[in-house]
């Protein structure tokens, strides 16, 4: 707390570094590219993680867990997984220590050689189908409808606090179907939980698409994904929920007798979403001045300061607060009173700014005598002097209210900075100047998707589910196209 | 389903292992060691996980996530630590994996060799105390109470489902304090925590008691822990909660500033439970015919089968059972309605006896007609045929008085089964026939336990908290000794 923030204007990347330490929310730790989650920031995952887990049992979801490691031999079976995950995965290859001769610590003992490495799961497929394989013989086990909550790892060479880390917390989908058409339908249901959760809880708004053959997913026949836009005009990839075909049946044999008695290769899905979304909802809401949270995320929503002279006063207002506390309690409202006497009302106020925490009440020797108390919000930082009477209900909707207005602030935001670009220097400088997502003319073919990326670093984020059947010529090759496709820089 | 389980009387080791495939608890993956933790299992798991979670909040303490790889020289820097876990480790030495130039899938990269190699933790003391060095710096940040919810992996060699496995799910929780005093007090509250947690909803009975130094945690003063007893008359050591010392704290170099200015090591605990706790739930209380769950723990608490001849006599039976359903929901009860018509009656009746769902409803014609249903309990397997009037709130206390019941019965078994030995024939002859614990003089050395253990293989599960002052003679060594120790053969 003792020096500002960077302002996202001055240096965004240096500003979203800063915010995720001082808002104790992760730091970086001693092993390359691993985080530290602290309390803070692992108490708005945990609230992540309940909203998601509820949706996802409503819908018929189960979860288990699978092994943290994956035999080397498996992750070649399906072809294209392994080209996509071979290359930064962490391998084990011995299983003991033994001290160093030398008398300098431990070192690995070379008699302890694994027969065959593991690899620390990148993504569970290859490890799940290889179960699935004994677990479904008939129509009658499927769908198989499981859920899995696990730390993976991906041996990133560039990484940033949640963003990108070598090993990162998710949640990975893994289920098995009787048809192909029933495959496809979970995948999309599963697109728009995510796209829901992102919406109702994260209050930030999303493009729901396909991703193009060369972003989908190593092993998928299909891909689809949320975007979400980031204030510095940078696309981010929120979630991704694929069809895997038969890809990953074939490849681990996993076969069922239909109802007619015929074997034949189960369909797939699989969809995940990552503590990634913690880098979203920061970037998507946050100010100079801290993070701002959406009031259903937010691990503290009501903090309650003291305003106080003396140890009397101070006692009264706790009289006060008590009762506020319990109200706000008893309607499921989370709320911490704040009587440190270490710290200045100053110091707090800046400390909770920091923090996000939706709604800041202050009570001074003025609200006691009028029986009011001083209501801060986060977002607009505005602030009003309100009654006692009633107060608790007060907050309840004021919560409402903040939740919707920040997602109406980050859908305006979205709205404003989606453009449509019909030449490629229209695409240009729109990237050079305020970034934003381009719906533009491409022509379908991997070669242009790779050109434009080369040349501008904009990727197509999605083939926008709501895509509108418009003749059109792409803005790259100028060969025809159908319809527009949304491109952006991305993280 | 096909045949019967084992029976403990003949193979108690294959009922177990039966048992926990056969229920759709677990089953071994194809890496060595290392288990798929099914659906129904992991169900289970959650139940425990919730409630555990929800009292170490009440109790003040955060989850927070640390990384899983150690530095292998984090591991060296507590001596006795090393010591304890470098024999039995996972070592990830490489970051990558390229294409065999043979052809052969893939091969690990030699050019990808880590500088230094990690350790997939086997515990987090290390990482977690390498971390509160930057976090930690006055007493204004003490305590410090973290916990995490992790995978470790200690490379076993020989594995069993739940009670031994390489990789393993658990909690761990790390606190940091100003004084010995308040962390001895943290490791007992903890204990205290971990015994009410088995006894009020595991509805198993523990003893608690102090580890001998031969037993204790690698790194810790002191290690307290809660021992169970199986059904075999074997012990389970089901939790353990360590006082630290200042030695991590020196390892690691975390001092503080005292309110007088003076530079002081911090004292730290460290405290676990794992999915070990699914083998003790799983042989504390089943039987022959399968799991028997405590109603808490238990996922589907109670089960409704309609008996009935056609689809009219089906859908009178729904029509009843919704309402049971829906009045059992509002007392929040887990209740599952099975009216798949692919399985008969005493298929399911088997079935849900096998997973030890603790209530059974079965609904026909006859009960139709005189508006009751008939009510199994898992437990006693006993029947009645109850009145529809007030079923809900009847199922109700009858979960209630099963979970006390189910808790009643452990605890006289493990009363039956706790013995006084006075001479070392006898306690030989004890752990040959019954087993069970045997409370025994010890003259308080590490080689007469050594001794006793050989000879034996019984080992000191505890110095028990309530240890009464009792001069007598040690059965092994003949020396002065004053105050039983509770020993037995343990998992």
């Amino acid at each position: 707390m003792s020096k500002a923030l960077p302002t996202r204007s001055e240096n965004y990347s240096e500003w979203y570094n800063e915010l995720v330490k001082r808002a104790d929310l992760a730091e970086n730790s001693a092993v390359r590219g691993c985080m530290v989650i602290k309390p803070y920031g692992y108490s708005i995952w945990e609230k992540m993680q309940r909203a998601l887990d509820d949706m996802f049992k409503e819908t018929g979801h189960s979860n288990a867990y699978f092994p943290l490691f994956i035999p080397k031999s498996y992750l070649s079976k399906e072809a294209s997984h392994v080209e996509g995950f071979a290359k930064e995965c962490a391998v084990v290859t011995h299983y003991r220590l033994k001290n160093d001769p030398n008398g300098k610590g431990v070192i690995v003992d070379p008699d302890a050689k694994l027969e065959e490495e593991l690899i620390v799961r990148p993504t569970s497929e290859t490890v799940i189908w290889s179960t699935y394989k004994n677990w479904i013989q008939s129509y009658r086990d499927l769908p198989l409808l499981i859920n899995q909550w696990a730390n993976v790892v991906r041996w990133e060479m560039r990484t940033r606090l949640f963003l990108r880390t070598a090993e990162f917390l998710w949640q990975e989908g893994h289920t098995a179907h009787a048809t192909s058409t029933e495959a496809v339908a979970e995948t999309k249901q599963m697109l728009e939980i995510y796209a829901q959760f992102a919406e109702e809880w994260m209050a930030m708004p999303v493009v729901k698409g396909r991703k193009t053959e060369n972003e989908r997913f190593a092993g998928a026949e299909d891909t689809y994904c949320i975007e979400a836009l980031m204030q510095d005009g940078k696309a981010l990839q929120a979630g991704t929920s694929h069809f895997l075909g038969q890809n990953f049946a074939t490849a681990f044999d996993v076969k069922f007798q239909d109802k007619d008695g015929k074997l034949e290769y189960v369909w797939g899905t699989s969809w995940g979403v990552s503590t990634r979304l913690m880098g979203a909802l920061i970037m998507a809401h946050s100010d100079d001045n801290g993070l701002i949270l959406p009031p259903k995320l937010a691990p503290i929503q009501v903090v309650i300061v003291p305003i106080y002279k003396n140890e009397e006063q101070l006692s009264q207002i706790s009289d006060k607060v008590s009762e506020i506390v319990k109200d706000l309690k008893k309607l499921g409202i989370s709320v911490k009173y704040d009587n440190n006497d270490a710290y200045k009302p100053g110091y707090k106020f800046a400390e909770y700014e920091l923090k996000g925490v939706p709604v800041r009440l202050a009570m001074g020797a003025r609200d006691l005598e009028n029986g009011t108390v001083e209501v801060a919000r986060r977002d607009t930082k505005t602030k009003e002097t309100v009654s006692l009477d009633g107060i608790a209900l007060h907050i309840q909707s004021l919560l409402d209210n903040i939740q919707e207005s920040i997602y109406n602030k980050a859908l305006a935001f979205k709205n404003e900075n989606t453009f449509r670009a019909d030449t490629f220097e229209e695409f240009n400088s729109i990237l050079d100047t305020t970034g934003g997502f381009v719906l533009a003319h491409w022509d379908g073919t991997s070669e242009t998707e790779e050109k434009i990326k080369e040349e501008t670093k904009a990727t197509i984020r999605c083939i926008p589910l709501d895509q509108k059947q418009e003749n059109g010529t792409c803005i790259y090759s100028g060969k025809p196209s159908a319809g527009r496709v949304v491109f952006a820089r991305a993280y």
